[in-house]
C-alpha cells in the first residue's frame, strides 16, 4: 500500500461509463473491497472507513442537536417481529433468521434486524409513561440486514447495510409527529447540502410507503447515469406501532393515550452519492466538509535542498493542522506526478506543493482538485487555504446543482416523460390513481417516485394527467437504483 | 426522565452487596436496560451510550496512533469459519447460525462472528503481497455474538457483545509479532490507567489460550467481590492462521513466506470495570477522563435573584465548555438535594453550585464526587476546575491501586491460597503442570489464571509448587467472572 500499483496507473474508465467507473473507483481508491466471499457483503478499507467516519460524524453532529444516541440489540425475537401485520408483509421475504446456537435449535427464532422498529418499540412501551416523557427522540447507527435477491452493488444495494442511521421519535399527537417529519427533512437537507449534494424531496405513492406508515417522504438525488438514488426516508407512523406495542402516555388530564411516532433513516447510500455526484474521470472529488484528507502536502524534492524542503512541508502541515484541517504530508520517494495521481484518485480537495522555488519566494503552490492553481504567501497560509476550501465547497455545490437542474424536465406529455427519464427525471402531471401510475411506469420504463415534489424546477407542471387527462398535479417520474 | 422517580429515591443496595448493587445501578443510572425480551441482550440507554462513547473514544485515540480502523462483515460463510481446526473447536458450541433468508434455506450457512479472524484473514490473504505491505495493523469496533449457556450479565457475559474492539496485525517474523504483543499490552495498560483501573497482566495457561494461538496474555482487574474480570486479551497467533488462509508475502530475496500474526481485543467489560471499580454506596463515580458529564452546574435558586443566578450558571458552564469540558446545567425546578442525588448516582466527578451568596462573593462552590468541597474564585474558574479534576483523577487511581494491592496475596501454601481467593487473588508458586493446576483449582474453588504475572505485589513468590513441591514460579490464582 506504499507506492501506486500498476493497476492504479491504468486508466480509470471514463465517468460517462458510470457503472464501470463506479465499480473501479471503489477498490482503486480503497473505499470498499468487493471480494468478500459472500454476495452482497463488502469490506470497508481503512481509507473508505475514514470517509465513513467523516460523513457519519457530520450526520451525528446534526442529530445530536436534538436527539440522543442509543443502541438496541441486533436480534429480534420472532414474536415481536411478527406483531405488526403490514410491517411483516413488507419484510418477511427478506429477513435473515438465526435458528441455531451451536448445534442446538433455538426455542425462538431470531431475526437479524432489517430495521429496528420491532426491537425498539417494546422498550419505548416501558420508557414512555407520561406526557412529560415526550417528545422522545433517539437514534442509533447500526448494521441492518436484507436478504436481497436483486443484483447487489456496494454502498447501494447490500445484504449487510453497515451504516444505517435510524431515528425513532415519539410524540403526543399526530400533528406533533407531522411537525417532526418536517424537522427531519430539514436535517437531511442540511446534511446533503453540507456534502454539496442537491436533493429532490417527494411524498412516495401510497403503495410505496414504509410498511406500517401513514406516509413516507423520500429524499432522492440523481446519479450520473440519470437514475435516481433514494438517499433518505422519513416516515410518519401515526399510532400504528404504538397500538401494536402498547406505547401509551398519561396526558395532562390523567388519561392514557396512544403516542404518535415517526422514524427516519439514512444509510451508506449517502456515501455512494458523495462518490458518484462529485467524482470525475481522474477519480474521486470530495467536498472539503467530509474529505478524509483535506489537504495533501507534496514536497518537491530536488538535489541538495531536500531536508530544507521536507522541514518546510512539515511546518506547513503543522500550521494547517493547528487550524483544524485534516492534512497528510506525502514524503514517499517517488516522482511528484505519481503522488498527484495517487491523491487525485482519492479525492483530496487541495494539494499544496512546496519546492525550492516556493521556499525562496516565501510561498506555497496550491492546486485544487478541480485544477485551479494559486500561490499563497507562507504568512497567510491558514487563511489562504481556508478561503480556497470554502470556495471549492461552493463550487462543488453549484456544479452539482447545475447538473441536477439540467436533468429535471417539466413534462406535459407521455412522450416528453419518456424522453426525460433517459437522462434524469420528469415532473409530469398525474391524477393520483394507481392505475395511471402503473400504465405510465410500463410505458416509459420508469417509476412513479412521488408527489408534492420539493427541489429544483419543480414548479409549474400542473395540468391534465398525462395518462387519463383528468386534473393532475406534478409527480416525479424516474428510473431508480 | 425529567425528575427523579420514586425508584431513584429508594436507597441503592450497599456496594458490599456487589451483585445487587451492580444490577441496580445499571438501570437506575440509565446505563443499560435489561428488559429486552431475549436473554443476554441488553439495551444501551442514551446516558450509557454517552459513557460508551467516551470510553471507546479514548480507546480509538490510542489505537489510531499506530493502527487503521476498518470494518468487515458480520456474517461468515461456513466454509471459511470451518477452516482452522483448533479455532472451530473453541467456538463451535457457541456460534449462532443464520440458516434462512426469508423462507428460503440458504445454500451456505452463515455464522454470526464470535470474533473476526475468519472474516478478516481471507481478505488479508488478498491484501498482503510483499514485505513492503508489512506490518499491517487494523482494528474494528463491532458487535460479536456468543450463544452463552452460562448465566448472562449486562456488560460482563452477553450474547451480543456490542462493543468489541478487535485488532489484527500481520508481521514478517514471529519475533516482530512478539514485539507487537508487548506494544498491545502497553496500549491496554495506558487505556486502563487513564480510566484509573489497575490491572494484573499474566500469561494464560496453555489450555486456556485463544483457540489457534501460540500464547495468550490477559489483562485482569479485581472486582469489588474479589473476583477477577478479564478485561483484555492479546494473542500471538504465530503462523497458524496465515497457513490456513494463505497469508504470504514476498520477502526481500523474492521468496514467498508465511506471515506471523497477532490479535487483541477489549469489550464492554471495560465499562463494567469502570462502573464496578469506582462506584460507591451513592452510585457511580466516573474518572474525569471518561465521564460523559464532567461537571454539573447547579443553580441554587431562591427568591428574587433567580434570573441572576441562572444567568451566572450559564456563564460558568460556557466558560468551562470553552475549556473543553463536558458540562450540564441542571435548571430543573426541583430542590437542590434531589439534583445532587441525581448527579451523584450518575457519577459526575464535579458539582459546581452557584447561589446568591456565591454571586456576592464572586466565587462558585465546587464539590467533588468524593465529597471534597472548595470555593473557586470566578476569575480562576477554568484553572481551578481543571486542577480539581486532575487531582480527582489521581485520587481515584490511588484509591483503586490501594484496594487492588490489598487483594493480592503472596501465598506459599494451599491454605494461604484458599484464604486469599475469598477476597482477591493469590500469587502462589506452581510447577506448571496441568495436573497440579486442576487439583489446585478443585481444592480452592478458583482458577489458575496465568503465569509471568506483571502488576502489583507480584514479586517474590518463587518456591516449591504448592501442590507437588517441585520447583515453581509465581502463578495467579483467583475466582473469575
Amino acid at each position: 500500500m506504499t507506492v501506486p500499483t500498476e493497476e492504479e496507473q491504468r486508466t480509470l474508465p471514463p465517468k460517462q461509463d458510470f457503472s464501470g467507473w463506479y465499480h473501479e473507483i471503489l477498490w482503486r481508491a480503497e473505499i470498499m473491497d468487493v471480494r468478500y466471499p459472500v454476495k452482497g457483503l463488502y469490506v470497508w478499507y481503512p481509507f473508505g472507513f475514514a470517509l465513513r467516519k467523516q460523513v457519519y460524524g457530520l450526520l451525528r453532529s446534526l442529530m445530536d442537536r436534538d436527539h440522543e444516541e442509543a443502541l438496541f440489540p441486533l436480534l429480534i425475537p420472532e414474536q415481536e417481529f411478527m406483531k405488526e401485520a403490514e410491517h411483516i408483509k413488507g419484510f418477511e421475504n427478506e429477513v435473515y433468521w438465526v435458528t441455531h446456537g451451536g448445534t442446538t435449535p433455538l426455542d425462538v427464532k431470531l431475526a437479524l434486524r432489517p430495521t429496528s422498529e420491532t426491537a425498539i418499540y417494546p422498550m419505548y412501551a416501558l420508557w414512555v409513561r407520561s406526557h412529560a416523557d415526550l417528545p422522545l427522540k433517539i437514534y442509533q447507527i447500526v448494521s441492518t440486514f436484507r436478504y436481497e435477491t436483486k443484483h447487489t452493488r456496494p454502498l447501494i444495494r447490500l445484504r449487510e447495510i453497515t451504516s444505517f442511521k435510524e431515528a425513532h421519535t415519539v410524540h403526543a399527537t399526530w400533528e406533533e409527529a407531522e411537525a417532526q417529519v418536517e424537522v427531519a427533512i430539514g436535517l437531511y437537507r442540511e446534511f446533503y447540502r453540507t456534502m454539496c449534494i442537491p436533493v429532490l424531496v417527494s411524498r412516495r405513492p401510497e403503495w410505496d410507503k414504509f410498511p406500517g406508515a401513514d406516509y413516507t417522504i423520500a429524499v432522492d438525488t440523481i446519479m450520473p447515469d440519470g437514475r435516481t438514488l433514494q438517499i433518505g426516508t422519513v416516515h410518519h407512523l401515526g399510532d400504528h406501532f404504538s397500538r401494536t406495542f402498547g406505547i401509551q402516555y398519561e396526558d395532562t388530564r390523567g388519561e392514557q393515550q396512544y403516542a404518535h411516532q415517526t422514524c427516519y433513516g439514512i444509510s451508506e447510500r449517502s456515501i455512494a452519492a458523495v462518490i458518484s455526484v462529485h467524482g470525475d474521470d481522474r477519480g474521486l472529488v470530495f467536498p472539503p466538509a467530509v474529505a478524509p484528507v483535506q489537504v495533501v502536502v507534496v514536497p518537491i524534492i530536488v538535489g541538495s535542498r531536500k531536508e530544507e524542503v521536507l522541514a518546510s512541508a512539515d511546518g506547513v502541515a503543522e500550521t494547517l493542522r493547528n487550524d483544524g484541517l485534516r492534512v497528510k504530508v506525502d514524503r514517499r520517494e517517488i516522482r511528484p506526478g505519481a503522488k498527484y495521481y495517487h491523491w487525485e484518485l482519492r479525492g483530496v480537495p487541495l494539494r499544496v506543493e512546496i519546492g525550492p522555488k516556493d521556499l525562496d519566494a516565501g510561498v506555497v503552490t496550491a492546486v485544487t482538485r478541480l485544477g485551479a492553481k494559486s500561490r499563497i504567501p507562507r504568512a497567510d497560509l491558514a487563511e489562504g487555504v481556508a478561503e480556497i476550501l470554502r470556495q471549492l465547497q461552493d463550487q462543488l455545490l453549484a456544479r452539482a446543482e447545475t447538473d441536477l437542474r439540467g436533468r429535471v424536465t417539466c413534462a406535459a406529455t407521455l412522450a416528453e416523460t419518456a424522453a426525460a427519464v433517459k437522462t434524469g427525471v420528469a415532473l409530469a402531471p398525474w391524477c393520483g390513481s394507481r392505475e395511471c401510475a402503473e400504465a405510465l411506469e410500463q410505458q416509459v420504463d420508469a417509476s412513479m417516485l412521488g408527489t408534492e415534489v420539493r427541489g429544483y424546477g419543480t414548479e409549474g407542471t400542473h395540468g391534465p394527467c398525462i395518462m387519463c387527462g383528468k386534473p393532475g398535479s406534478p409527480a416525479l417520474v424516474g428510473r431508480s437504483f
